[in-house]
């Protein structure tokens, strides 16, 4: 047996100095707080909730087809309450505000996801490729009756063969000159549409992504209004359609496949804001390159990704919430055996229930104040307050990020949180069955999660300049390996924000000490400085693999995981900043105490989750990373006096954590 | 910046020395060395799975009731084959075989799981209980009708109040000496039963946990027979009875709650194996200590544990052999952009694809391998070949730890897998709706992991003695702080192999070199210091706080996380130790050197992924621990041409993997 030093035990053995008293937390200002701007716009959609929550228990009762419509009238009314329109137009009956739709779609998170993903399906991808994609023509033509919810659309763009890869489409949209018409084709089976929600059984519409091919050839992925049932909602002429059946979760939505054997439509119904054909058949779009024009018209598309970002960390909230709750009314075993006490023990008193819960709890409050970051910049975008081509790419790259790691979050806190609640977890009833089934698919849609972090890096590789925007994966690996590494280091933004750090911190020694481990500088110098090493490795590892002569392909294949380990530490960073400024923002009081306190538990377990790394790369000695894992213990013990009101400021209307039997 | 080294790049650079050329496997081989003495049992169930296959259509497609019944037929009508009584004596229809019964459970785990889960409650939990706990009187009363079943049971010992603290149970059975009846009464609501299977609609008698009361007073949980429900499946006078609902997932199983209003069953009822009450209501029993008797009774029924351990880890194997089978079919992104491939490359050639692939495929494989272990161990025990009471603990210890390790495996991987299939993964129709949603619940049931593997923790620190075998949570703390810390640790298997081991590589230096990074030695020596250290951690932590005058509750809940690490630690020692004797026990061939690939791929996963805490306590270097990172890349490329073989050799009944559209 290795030798034992006799250091103390901070965990057993007194803290040195006794934490200060817990703070008082005032939960109604800490919700205000999380609400932000638009306060009001969840207040609204807290209602709509509490007065639909029959939809919970519906969600089981009803069978598939009544269950899907029900969800479809609910969408209707909420939409006459303004809810879900409130990123279109005034003129068109919406609200005007890009940052009040996404408020409103994430507060619909804490409710039936069926119903907040049909809501996506007809506002966010629907409504938002017809106003994003298309013209003053289109607009007038369906905007209005979308907002209403009168006329239900698909966003069809995933075929069966091509998931993450849309340039690769099969769909095909040919212009005949002698008519004036495109007509859409499905190729073969692996060019079907798939998964495309309201397809099944609601939608009388869709858009159709699919190559644009004239006289002079195919000019890429273009989007075309189709419609695809009548009035009576039968299929129109040309229209296969075929439902995807029973799925892991999201029943409420009806997702189904679409075959298109030579439907015409007009010339009109290509979406034309980025590229047109005129009648005699000449493509011309003011966006020269192909890939860059594929890449700019799938950008005006990013709500869909900041809009699943925010539901899945208010999912997550959901399960926080409920688990803590429980926590803190079950007691279980032992003290009662032998006379310490008269009664079993508190859940949320244990150690390890403490070390399971309060991490997610903090990392739900730090994802939540990211998203706030990301929501506001794409309403800025969008509004026109701050819109050149870096800003949209960064903009695209963060909702990317953000909603990877948002929704790899719900995963984990929702399964974590289910097993804290033992065996009264898995009764449908209480909540854990539909938030687990219903948020899997968050991780896929709207872009696979790894996929989405690969963009992050190319982002990052290429300083999202726009002469690199338009590049794919295996010219990204090109590009890199084109330069030389200390170039593309210096252009990232960790780089610069590290040299601001070094002259704070001069030298990393003084890291390695006890001292200064809750200080906030430490712990965003020790995230930079992972993001910017990380970076480095990967273009390092690039260039050698192209210089050592190995295809690009393979030479990504090799350092893929290495490309999603940095993009992932970017993301890591942007949050805890995200996190670290709304506490400075904070006028001292409790509350900006208690946020703190979690933000600092955040940044530590953070660190520890990847202190090996740290260890590998000189950044932590064995003793600070140990230090850094009794710290996690403390902080976690200092949380549980607050755990309560913290899930309570998530003001998650009662009736959606239902779960009689967890929260009383 | 950190400067960087220029140290070559193992993952780009050429190799030292180029790989062997992958292993030839012979499937049938390897399929007849993972069945092993059962292949028999194990090709009768996949015969009968094949048989029964419309069920896993049927459960998306019946209603609840319909389900349920449709699921009851088919657990009688696989009875009728033999598969489920195998564990029962012969002169009852049983096939007198522990070990055969183990094998066709863990089979069925390739199916349906409402179906695997009703022959557990019905054979396993019900008929077990008759037949561990029960007399001859019992034996002949009930097992000839509950093998074939015709006569369905419930094993009612959980209540809503009491999850894992069995002997805090509130069902009271009070001996009423006047009428020779003990009186069945549920106190309160927190003490009714609650998530018992088969007892919504199908049991028309129900094992019965409850406090045995006479006058003497109470003599704690003792387990009685009681009838239900009458022929008509009326419930009986005195029963109240509700069904648990919708859960999560296993929906053909029918899960309630049952209350006893001073309900009067004859003294016969009580299984009398451990106790008896005599007519004048005098109590007694050959094991003194209630506490011991009644961990004695409980430790008869560990045959559930290992029967779910298994479960976990063939439901996994059904997960990755999909996953697998759609990444040699499906093809992704880019080669084919810009010409330097015809066509996408395949899923399984991303490095990313299969870091998160082959190492859950090396752990499902380490996993079968321990499960064998404990399945056979089981079986001796019970079979009368080794049974003395440390023989049993160890065997309780080591099912508790192998289900806990093999139901947390099961979780992740269904995950993993279904990610790895997109979008395609989210329909029911390929299998991971019900694998996931059916399999959530095992990390939960026959004990929390987190419960059990405080009870791995407190043999290893008791040594499985018989003298404190009977000590609850908080009595172990007080146990261990009386012993000195050598004491404990010395004690311990895990210490007695590592000094065998210091033999062999003197001194720990040499594991700090590149080389002897594929040794099993090495291997085993990293994960048996892990063990014994962190247990030697444990006991001197627990020392310190009661030394320190904290209340052993509080020190317990402190302790807690470095408890369950350390239960953890051993397990995964005894799990790798099972995988390298069995690669060891095979001839010189192929399938030896593919099998022990994965064992390396395994053994180096486990390494790495807790290659912080390695290097926090000595024993890896920041050089080490990065080449070890490596390694397990390189041999994730090793298992690559490999992959689809190693899972073909689970021999799943192509119609359980379904899936059409991911596995052809």
């Amino acid at each position: 047996m290795a030798a034992e030093t006799s250091a103390p035990d901070p965990i057993l053995d007194p803290a040195p100095a006794s934490p200060p008293p817990p703070p008082e937390v005032d939960v109604p200002a800490l919700t205000a707080l999380l609400d932000g701007r638009y306060a009001d716009v969840r207040d609204l959609v807290r209602r709509n909730l509490a007065t639909y929550a029959s939809v919970l228990e519906e969600a089981e009762t009803l069978s598939l087809d009544d269950y899907r419509d029900r969800v479809r009238d609910l969408v209707v009314e909420m939409a006459a309450s303004g809810q879900t329109g409130m990123g279109f137009p005034e003129e068109y009956g919406g609200g005007g505000d890009i940052g009040a739709s996404v408020a409103a779609f994430e507060t619909l998170a804490y409710g039936d996801l069926s119903v907040l993903v049909k809501v996506g399906v007809q506002f966010g991808l629907f409504g938002g490729a017809i106003l994003q994609l298309g013209t003053r023509r289109h607009h007038d033509a369906y905007l209005h009756d979308l907002v209403t919810g009168r006329l239900m659309g698909s966003f069809a763009m995933t075929e069966t063969g091509h998931g993450s890869n849309v340039q690769a489409l099969g769909t095909a949209a040919t212009y005949d000159v002698a008519t004036g018409e495109f007509v859409i084709t499905t190729p073969d089976d692996a060019a079907r549409k798939d998964y495309i929600g309201n397809a099944a059984r609601h939608a009388q519409v869709a858009v159709v992504f699919a190559q644009l091919v004239t006289a002079d050839g195919s000019h890429g992925v273009h989007a075309f209004v189709v419609p695809i049932r009548d009035e009576g909602l039968a299929p129109m002429p040309g229209v296969r359609m075929e439902d995807d059946g029973l799925k892991l979760g999201l029943n409420g939505v009806d997702n189904g496949r679409l075959w298109f054997d030579g439907v015409r439509v007009p010339r009109e119904a290509l979406l034309d804001r980025f590229a047109s054909v005129a009648e005699d058949g000449t493509y011309a779009s003011a966006i020269d390159n192909p890939n860059r024009r594929f890449f700019t018209m799938l950008g005006t598309l990013v709500q869909g990704r900041v809009c699943v970002g925010g539901a899945g960390i208010n999912a997550a909230k959901v399960a926080v919430a409920i688990a803590v709750k429980y926590a803190v009314r079950r007691r279980q075993f032992e003290t009662g055996q032998e006379g310490d006490a008269a009664e079993e023990q508190l859940l949320l008193d244990y150690g390890m229930h403490q070390r399971r819960l309060f991490p997610l709890l903090a990392r739900t409050y730090a994802l939540h104040f990211a998203q706030e970051v990301v929501a506001l910049q794409l309403h800025e975008v969008f509004s026109g307050v701050a819109d050149d081509e870096k800003t949209r790419r960064e903009l695209e790259s963060r909702a990317a990020g953000t909603k990877a790691l948002g929704t790899w979050h719900a995963t984990r806190t929702i399964q974590e949180c289910r097993e804290a609640c033992g065996g009264a977890g898995y009764l449908a009833v209480n909540r854990f069955a539909a938030l687990k089934a219903d948020t899997d698919v968050f991780t896929t849609f709207e872009g696979d999660n790894h996929v989405l972090l690969q963009l992050v890096a190319k982002g990052l590789l290429t300083d999202y300049a726009s002469d690199f925007g338009d590049l794919d994966q295996l010219g990204m690996v090109r590009f890199v390996a084109s330069m030389a590494v200390e170039t593309v280091v210096e252009r990232t933004s960790a780089h610069k924000l590290l040299e601001r750090i070094k002259d704070v911190l001069p030298g990393g020694e003084r890291w390695d000490d006890e001292a200064g481990i809750l200080e906030t500088d430490y712990h965003l110098a020790m995230l930079r400085f992972r993001e910017e090493h990380m970076l480095a490795g990967v273009a390092r590892r690039l260039k050698r693999g192209i210089d050592g002569g190995r295809a690009p392909g393979e030479v990504f294949s090799r350092v893929q995981d290495h490309v999603i380990a940095a993009a992932r530490a970017h993301v890591e960073r942007l949050v805890l900043e995200a996190f670290v400024t709304k506490v400075n923002s904070i006028d001292d009081s409790d509350n900006r105490r208690a946020l703190a306190l979690l933000c600092d538990l955040h940044a530590l377990s953070v660190i520890e989750a990847d202190r090996a790394w740290f260890m590998e790369h000189g950044r932590l000695t064995v003793a600070r990373s140990k230090a850094i894992s009794r710290e996690v213990n403390r902080l976690c013990r200092r949380v549980r006096p607050i755990a309560v009101d913290l899930v309570d400021a998530f003001a998650i209307p009662p009736e959606m954590l239902r779960s009689p039997a967890l929260v009383g």
